[in-house]
């Protein structure tokens, strides 16, 4: 039985505690939030403790934290959870500075701490199923995949102002798919944004719809299509073409039930949003994070993982602003990366 | 908090403890098995105790109990336990006899106790989205129903021995189903069924193919198809034609990836049997036996309901080996649904 | 080059007409019908002449004919026709009479000429692809098939009066189509029948809405679902359950275009009617026709096989009038039929 | 009834020698090509004459030319026939330099004679309904769009080192469809390609896996997914995010039938190439032609849509090239599509 802590009690905090409280061998036993009523409203419900985060992480009995605190915080508190010997998944973005995420990067690998960043897309049953048929070699070698992922609406402005903006903050779940699936970061990236959806969210300097092209070193090509706002719910597909066919994972619905009449045939839509879409996703990242503790093994997702992502998503901000494809140097990448990178 | 005894600890038996210990308002306080060992074992894994059946009904504090035994003690133990002034839910059927069934459904009905019957499908998200939909008016007058139901694979030939024949046992659920979406039972029953899947079933004097056909008093039809094994999953779909237009709620499948090449479009299976497609059927079916119980509203599925769907099996074992077709009299029903199937 | 004369210039004649002069090796040269303003005018379309049929059957020049007259006239038309030494392909059914149709029967096979009933159906595409699948074993041995056959409205109650009822005028082609896909001639009908679509239907003594099981002597079962209106289109499916899987011919839609907003996915209703859905089938038809004249081989549709469906059409008929499941004797089926039954 | 001559008689000359003499008002008189024995062949098949293209433009009697001769001759029949007073309808593209495009659109612009441009996919019934249910508003205002098409297999290398390349012979479609549907040319294109499928395509300087993103003046955002071989057929998908919800048009499928066993659910591929899927767009396009020359209206695709496509593939060249985002300026378009450009 593990002992669990975990950093941050807002939305993405709650649904962490389900997952580290269905989860058999753990005990969610601390909580700790910059508002001290929600940790303490989140650990009664689960028979934690409210405690502040400096006591938590001195606290010996506890084996490990889940950081889904505010972005600006994860560099911080991944370097302090390791250097007090806690194993660590944190949420993504791992920073929205790639410099800074860079450094937390050497930090923890000179630590040795095991340290996981939390992209539950990886996680998720359809895409799990995509990559282990790709994996089988069911359709050859890759050569173009497509990512199509909107929001059902976007969130609110005062979100979008301290978010990092649509690269770091939507696409980078669509950046380290590519990744993932394509087995490497890409080496090549060029963008094209704009405001759509939201005047607000174009007054605040941010994008809302975005295309962005990535390219590997051998040819073979990403497509990421985001918006946030699809409007009929969580539009998450993926499609990758292989030499000898295509594989594709399409969304799940609300109900399997459809209605024909004269004015056509109606069937459900996507469900509404990322709780009812990855809630097994996060349960099964959470279970994958915990067999890593137990056996000792590597991350899942590394920290490198959540540099190339970022590095992704720095490249495409340039990219979006000068109208140039932007390349993707060894400096931007974390030392696995660049090895998986060179390896592809 | 209800105090909740569970009798029998069988595979079904450990699908109710799920859901009974998932329920926020219920602790599973008590189970007995005629296997002792059987009972202890699952009490131990929820914490509740082992206890012989004459114990939980002379508990005072022990409100609902809920029937998992094997058929042939159903309608003893629903009357015994609401003689003890339990709420009860029962699995089904009522009973492999319709005349002991219409027996305890008298004897309850004096009790005036609540007894509700565990049709599980009237309680998945599927089904019960299309009979939202179709009493919402979305199709106009209900005409002709369709409901096909398939299992992946026939059980043991130990188990059909003593499961009162494919209608008694398989297609109740279905019998169920179709006076639910009609609104009450049917006039008349006509069978055709065959051994065709297996030999062993053939020679235990069952059947494992069939085709049952019912009508209304007003002319409404519906036609029930049903085999023992399938092969590639539990095919559980539902049709029903309007004077309107037509509801379908299809197959739940394992997965949403499509694969594409040469060969043809590859997709996933429905899920493979009745834990992956009714598991939140189950959950949702006892939530609503709660409900009810809290609320002393009544049982959203009689005891009354259980008599319709035995009459219908009863008729049509009857219409299989004649080669007639059987009407339903008022004295194979229950009273509650002699008024529903006048009213319908 | 064949010479080919159309009996029968009302709307199916016309399809029929089309199917001739499209085929690389006919010439339509002439047309007759009752009214010979409609003889006169598809003549004109087609450049072919309107004749009275004696003067058809007489003209050697002619190598066949296409029977295309009200179903009153079917067996006389093709008595002559054959005995004028032409072949034959004449529209479903044979006869409103199994007996007339027998008589029919013994006096074409006498004659040793080709008679082929146009069950269209059968060279469907889709179907033919079930088939061809089927008979690959790629579901293995046949067990349970279902048939679902509505037509988008009703035609006019003057049609419906003269029609021989909805068993030989509408569900013939789908008693066809469980034969073939069988591979024989059921051994027992049961059928249920219902006025609910429309009152004068009903008045007319006629029905509207029907379920008909087949069963064969080995135990296999067939059971088909009619409705004179399913208001979203002709809605025309066939699913066979074997002992390895399911095969199953769905609807073809009127586009591929779908629209998914808030307010659920809308995709496209199936074709309207029986000419979007079956002008393809009736080509094929024809061509499959000639080829057998070509080639002086058996018909891939029989006069026999039109006697087998109307041989179910009359126990269809019986079965929903009594209640009671109406054997298929051997002096019910034509010679050929007989045979197939036997074999299968 | 017009006079029809056919210049061109290759695969895709005996393509529309099809529609036209299919068309009730059209009479293929004339057809011509440098391979005079070509001509002659399919002269003789449809009771046309095989003639050259001289006296083809000098006989007063014919209305129209269809010109599906090789593409670097485009540009000068299209003068030659207008200036003959010929209406004319000429295979996509106007021309592999777009300098000459221009030079050709602006001469038969001072002509007044009638020019269209032959890009099917318009009269395809799919997107044809897709983008009427855009234009009626179903879906909001247009954000993203996406194209995807691919080929089932590569053209021979030949004919890849005369096409002028992926973008100006494959793409070009895709570009017109962009156009279209957003109602305008683009203001930017960005493309990124590889030579993943065939390394002779590779070594003869082409690419043949690309992707392209067009964004307008106003934000609207275009993404097009190409690849010269699917392998399962041909894969033509539009999928249009608006405001309100998503329009996607799905592939046409080889059959309906769908097989269900244990190793899953196998359904058809796409029809396999472009005849199966188009045949009806390109009758539907001769139609469209026939009916604006009858009726003396503009053309449905005008020279200057032909122009638009290809200063779009002219740009898509030089961005694959430089990994630069290029601008699509004033004097790149042809004048109506300056005008649609400024009013969209």
């Amino acid at each position: 039985m593990l002992n669990i802590a975990l950093l941050g009690a807002g939305r993405i905090g709650e649904v962490h505690a389900k997952s580290i409280t269905s989860h058999a061998e753990c005990r969610l036993v601390a909580i700790a939030d910059v508002v001290e009523a929600a940790a303490q409203k989140l650990a009664a419900r689960y028979g934690a403790k409210a405690r502040p985060v400096n006591d938590i992480l001195s606290d010996a009995t506890i084996d490990a934290v889940l950081i889904a605190t505010s972005t600006d915080t994860h560099s911080d508190l991944i370097e302090r959870a390791t250097a007090a010997g806690k194993a660590v998944l944190c949420e993504k973005p791992v920073d929205l500075s790639l410099e800074r995420a860079l450094e937390c990067e050497a930090t923890v690998m000179a630590s040795g701490k095991p340290v996981m960043i939390g992209f539950n897309r990886r996680f998720d049953p359809q895409f799990a199923t995509l990559k282990r048929a790709y994996d089988a070699g069911e359709i050859g070698k890759a050569e173009l995949l497509a990512i199509t992922s909107f929001d059902p609406a976007p969130p609110p402005t005062s979100y979008i102002k301290v978010s990092g903006g649509l690269f770091r903050d939507m696409m980078i779940h669509d950046f380290d798919m590519a990744c993932w699936i394509m087995g490497g970061a890409p080496a090549k990236v060029t963008a094209t944004g704009a405001s759509l959806v939201s005047a607000e969210i174009g007054a605040a300097g941010d994008i809302d719809t975005a295309v962005v092209t990535l390219s590997w070193a051998d040819g073979r090509i990403a497509v990421i299509k985001n918006s946030r706002r699809a409007g009929y719910g969580y539009d998450q597909r993926v499609e990758l073409l292989g030499s000898q066919g295509l594989l594709s994972a399409k969304n799940l619905l609300e109900h399997t039930v459809e209605k024909i009449t004269s004015e056509g045939a109606v069937s459900a839509t996507p469900v509404y949003f990322f709780l009812e879409r990855y809630m097994r996703a996060y349960e099964a990242e959470w279970a994958a994070f915990i067999e890593a503790v137990k056996s000792n093994t590597p991350m899942p997702v590394t920290l490198s993982d959540g540099v190339a992502a970022l590095a992704c998503a720095e490249a495409a901000t340039r990219s979006a602003r000068s109208g140039e494809t932007v390349t993707i140097t060894a400096d931007m990448l974390g030392s696995v990366a660049i090895e998986a990178s060179t390896a592809a």
